[in-house]
């Protein structure tokens, strides 16, 4: 996803969307070539700041360090890479921040001064705002809540270790949960749908769910107790105004969001002793993160 | 634990102990009595300011709402009774966040932006420096790390939960781990000077391991694996350059926080893709609380 701002209007000039290549070369090469066919199709001249925002352990200087879902890439130094190739205009973060930069300054985050952002998707992603800050940590690394052990004795997780909350509150624990359930004999229908537990994924679990399939539902309200779990957590640390949930799973809001509403309360500390902050769905839907890149490129 | 401070140049002008009184009367009773001999003792005047540090959770208003260590004390309007009892004079705050504000002014945060301080006593305290301004949250609750959950089917909590980090990594902690091994047969010659499980108290397992009892110290050991598990989630959501350790437990440091070290890079994400932060005792031991509550009300 590539996106063309204009700074002064905070008008979206064109977009760009294509899958993300795997390896890091392939990566640049996507990159690099967003940017090329946007600016050729806007006629942006040569130095037009380019924000980029991508998934991973990205540090203050634009090296992603480790990406836990993208298998092979670590200390790959995106920006310098992007500046070999598009010039020294190029900005480089973690799509968490982006994105919660974006719903604070025009989404559901915005008048805020304390703010937590939380993705949902394949991984979870997150960024902080504190003070009317965006908060990047000692090593640019702050905001990765996924990775905080929720069970020290739970399922093992790609990063090396056990039970993090990426486990179970996102696109990738539902699927792993919905697994679990189709192999103890539940989960029937969607298992029948897909016809084989290994091949069940977050996708066919919404779908059940969607369409009324009580076994799927149980998947995502356990999924939601999870996801109040992690942001209850966050909570008892930062004490946002606000948590703001993106990432591909919350465009089944509908299906669970109402569900980790309801057991926040009794998973947060001193829940009736203190204002719980809403839990709101982001504004600026998948295109948070390029918006937000590009935000903060022009701030730069 | 009072202390009186010649701001202008951090002095200690002179300090009172005594033991916490039970109840919300007694808390103020025994503030304002601190107050009160202390300014006699040191001929202060009555518009000289006072700082209190309190355990539990204190809003922005210096309302203790709820401190789950003291049963029964729950919107417990501290600012407004001291005002009443000596003026407006008064700032209160959480224990943690004066604690930190004394290492990031003079101790082992100073030169840092972004800090973390917890203190390891009965319970769990904490407080956070980031972007070099103390992090108090949307209800000035924030920094409550000790009641994350890291087990959903963990031992309960006093604040009603399950699986609060503070029921493994403090002194309340490590009694509860002493008397669940005690129990299970272990830890026999701490059992024999206590006389009965339940009696064990976390003193009790460091002068056993101090003494070299191999058992008391592989209870110190699991405390210190805990020490470091919630430590590794701060990182992930913090990114912090130091981690001060103060409380109660510091002062055992030399039975523990080695292997706390040890510990930590297994379990941080990405730990080989970072600088973890250092993990350090406490510069201004037991009184650091009073000496942060005392420059925060120099500054207030």
């Amino acid at each position: 996803m590539a996106l063309a701002l204009e700074p002064a209007t905070g008008e979206v000039l064109g977009s760009d969307r294509r899958p993300t290549p795997r390896g890091a070369e392939g990566l640049l090469d996507g990159m690099v070539g967003a940017v090329t066919d946007l600016s050729a199709q806007l006629d942006l001249g040569p130095d037009t700041r380019v924000g980029v925002g991508m998934a991973g352990l990205v540090d203050h200087r634009g090296v992603l360090r480790h990406g836990p879902n993208q298998p092979g890439v670590r200390e790959f130094d995106v920006h310098g890479g992007l500046v070999t190739r598009l010039g020294d205009r190029v900005m480089v973060d973690n799509d968490g921040n982006c994105a919660l930069w974006a719903e604070w300054v025009s989404g559901a985050a915005q008048g805020t001064q304390d703010a937590v952002l939380v993705t949902l998707g394949t991984g979870i992603g997150a960024g902080l705002v504190i003070g009317g800050r965006l908060v990047r940590g000692a090593n640019g690394m702050a905001g990765e809540p996924g990775h905080t052990t929720v069970d020290p004795n739970g399922p093992p997780c790609p990063c090396g270790r056990r039970g993090c909350w990426e486990r179970y509150a996102s696109g990738a624990g539902v699927a792993r949960m919905a697994r679990d359930a189709a192999e103890a004999g539940h989960l029937q229908e969607v298992l029948a749908a897909v016809g084989d537990a290994a091949a069940i994924r977050g996708e066919d679990v919404v779908a059940g769910a969607r369409a009324g399939d009580a076994q799927a539902q149980a998947v995502l309200d356990d999924f939601a107790w999870w996801t109040a779990l992690g942001i209850a957590n966050l909570i008892a640390v930062l004490d946002p105004e606000v948590v703001v949930l993106g990432g591909g799973l919350i465009d089944a809001a509908d299906l669970w969001l109402d569900e980790t509403r309801r057991r926040l309360p009794e998973l947060t500390v001193a829940a009736g002793h203190r204002d719980l902050p809403p839990v709101v769905a982001a504004t600026h839907g998948p295109e948070a993160a390029a918006l937000g890149a590009a935000l903060l490129a022009s701030e730069a």
